[in-house]
């Protein structure tokens, strides 16, 4: 499908890691591909990959079987082991660590809970953002419940994203204090001085709500307000890995996942 | 206001640990405690402790600040560490983990990502048990979304509890059939067979659903599905030191937080 050089193939057909997600949308599978992405690794996206790759995905989150381990539903990070039998990590958050933990992509020091802690932060405004377009019921559609869905989004605009982007404009603000050499430059990660599953998070959920309500979080950048947080969005974006993938085949493009764009729900205010 | 033995006073006026959260509930914060409660940690659970704890908490959770770190919710806790300043560690799994790691109630191995894995998942039906109250604003009454809250709880009742509860049921069959000698034991841990942070916030997890939703939760118990889940959580429930704290003043009742009962919203089925 990707049109790779050969040498990135090859990488991919000895990927370690391999990500079982829903297919066709960026969804919670996001937070993964970023932080794969941010390390540098090779990985293999199987549904989006293979033609029949959803039935992989299937055959893994089956609710019978008790004799592999039960996983409840997607993202899961399939790891390959030394020994036969790989590993099966679930929930977005705990994939997170995994990786944090062991591919550079957190501090070893207790700042790792600090890495942890901002990123199950930025995926509560995630949930929170799903909840806006399916407040009583996430089996219906959107469309069973939109009177519902309208006030839910109308205080997710008004109450929710600034309590959130202001939370996240004082992080950084914080670290910027606290990280030395940090105040001269243009803008700074969540933690500390070097890239953390902590920036790839907060970035794609800002990145997400943006997609999802774009007057809303217009209208918040020409107030002038959560500056260190915006600095942030539109430098970690130019960075060359998160340019290059954002213009990859690997980025999926926003559908009918967690981050929804509905005109009706959103609005200046 | 507890009328403890005065050794566990002097035991908690030398607590390493300091939970901050709302008063006079269990909510968010029982987690935290049980989790310390299983590791037979002294610990200082300030706003119920100290009539002015709540200025306390206040103290830390202000949003105006960022000479500290800037903090967004409790629960809260506060390590006292070697060096003058003590570490805020936020986010209810972030603090589980912390204590997993470092007071021996997660493995060493890559089976402390199936614990936080699990925790994470208890704690994701947590927030939808939330959500039946508060389906459209967090931060209006119940009062005020009275018809959305009924609707949510329908559909929490008949598809969100059997989805969850099944799934820890086959999670917990699972580690009996992987664990050694575990088959001939009248229930098992969630985890390997030592107790684990997945344990405490399981059980939580059931107790707090079973109080808001008791008719429901009994006509599971009565249709004899989910027995390993039952015995893993009447089980637990008879563990010294379980029994102990749920005897004693530290645990607080159920009042107005996550896990409320609602006659109106609860049911059969």
């Amino acid at each position: 499908m990707s049109e790779e050089q050969p040498s990135a193939k090859k990488a991919k057909l000895e990927a370690k890691y391999e990500l079982l997600y829903w297919p066709g949308m960026p969804g919670r599978g996001e937070f993964v591909r970023l932080a794969l992405e941010a390390a540098g690794l090779p990985y293999k996206d199987t549904t989006n990959e293979e033609k029949d790759g959803i039935t992989k995905l299937f055959a893994v989150i089956r609710d019978t079987d008790i004799n592999d381990p039960p996983t409840l539903c997607p993202p899961i990070l399939r790891v390959s082991t030394a020994d036969a039998s790989p590993l099966l990590i679930c929930q977005t958050p705990n994939i997170l660590l995994y990786l944090g933990d062991r591919e550079g992509l957190a501090p070893g020091s207790t700042d790792k809970y600090l890495v942890h802690q901002h990123a199950l932060t930025a995926l509560d405004l995630t949930n929170e953002a799903h909840n806006t377009h399916h407040p009583i019921d996430v089996a219906l559609f959107y469309e069973d419940q939109k009177p519902e869905a309208a006030r839910a989004a109308a205080v997710f605009r008004a109450q929710r994203i600034p309590k959130f982007f202001g939370y996240f404009d004082r992080v950084l603000r914080h670290n910027k204090r606290v990280t030395p050499g940090a105040a001269e430059k243009p803008w700074g990660y969540v933690v500390g001085d070097k890239l953390t599953y902590a920036d790839t998070t907060v970035w794609q959920m800002v990145d997400g709500v943006a997609f999802a309500f774009p007057e809303r979080v217009q209208a918040l950048r020409d107030g002038g307000g959560y500056a260190d947080l915006f600095a942030f969005y539109d430098g970690l974006k130019s960075e060359a890995w998160l340019a290059e993938y954002l213009g990859s085949e690997r980025r999926q493009k926003y559908s009918h996942g967690i981050f929804r764009h509905y005109e009706e729900l959103d609005g200046k205010e």
